[in-house]
């Protein structure tokens, strides 16, 4: 692992202490969480690190700014970006769902939507989902705390990650439908695959290996 | 200010303690900016208060689920929402500024530009700008840490807010054009300002006052 530095974006968020933990093992350190900088140097391993908004991570890797990075499945299939995804990490787990408030449940029949209005952070993803049952769905479309939405009568489900639900029952909701599970992968750039095989394979042999453990 | 109680939208970030301290000069109080919760009630004023994403505000303003809001000049040029927009606050000044690397402005002459590739969270007002000059843009849009693309080979340049210009020198960049200038602006729903005419009015008035002092 030596000769130019390769980059790795990691996400900030839920998904950034177990990522650290992994590279940890692999005798990576020197990224400090509670720094507010956003790029770290190993010098020794020859890689940089950036940390990165989850959703900025496709984005770095598939225009090669990063060569290397660790996101969501769940971001991945919301944006489809050109990349490839060597491995699945196992760590992250959460669910994106369809939830609506308990007392909209208590009269509700999903068998027979055919018109839905649906507050998301995930328009791809939803709009899909929806698509597929032959649902007309209107998105509103959130960057954050989707969970208030149905409180406030902004619309009256959503389509949001969950990992304990507690989120989801601290505000009266209620899960009625799974889209799809998610787990953090690594990605990697197309072109730096070619020229940097070596290098990023020994990497990607790394992780499998922590990750079978 | 009686009746069915008004919702107000106020951001999170930079324009939130200002705006809690406007609210508290017109005799607002029980948000409590350390709390994690999102809804709060002043049940005397008949205000309900959401603290919301400030990309979130336009939304939950155009669709009614907050009859007022508070938002960067900024956010509403970029989204563009069918909103009332009464007043200038006059607190959160910023400007949206196109920026590059010392070492690219040393070498650079705007006059000769025809292409660039931009990274940005403004999208529609980035292209608008570069369109308007007849120059071609590729747009690559970021969730945060704009100010990093150009350090790590994203983007060459960039489309960010600065107020200080202090995030721009410390990663070695320097404006190069300013694209708009922004203050926080209030918002209002077009069917609440019919419904609730007097209520609505009146907290125009009062903050146009507070304002003017």
């Amino acid at each position: 692992m030596t000769g130019k530095p390769l980059t790795l974006a990691l996400p900030k968020g839920r998904l950034l202490k177990p990522a650290l933990e992994l590279l940890n093992r692999l005798g990576v350190d020197g990224v400090d969480m509670a720094s507010r900088k956003l790029i770290f140097t190993d010098a020794q391993r020859g890689l940089r690190v950036l940390i990165l908004k989850p959703a900025d991570i496709p984005t770095y890797v598939e225009y090669g700014a990063a060569d290397l990075g660790i996101v969501g499945r769940d971001m991945l299939l919301e944006q489809a970006p050109d990349v490839y995804e060597p491995l699945d990490l196992g760590f992250g787990f959460c669910r994106l769902v369809v939830a609506e408030s308990e007392e909209l449940w208590g009269r509700d029949d999903p068998a027979k939507w055919s018109w839905v209005r649906v507050a998301t952070k995930y328009p791809n993803l939803t709009e899909r989902y929806f698509s597929e049952r032959g649902i007309q769905v209107e998105l509103v479309r959130l960057d954050g705390s989707i969970e208030l939405a149905p409180l406030v009568g902004l619309a009256e489900r959503i389509v949001d990650l969950v990992q304990s639900g507690e989120t989801l029952r601290a505000n009266g909701l209620v899960e009625v439908a799974e889209i799809v599970r998610s787990t953090a992968r690594l990605i990697v750039n197309r072109a730096s695959l070619k020229t940097a095989y070596g290098p990023i394979s020994a990497w990607i042999g790394a992780m499998k290996r922590e990750v079978a453990r």
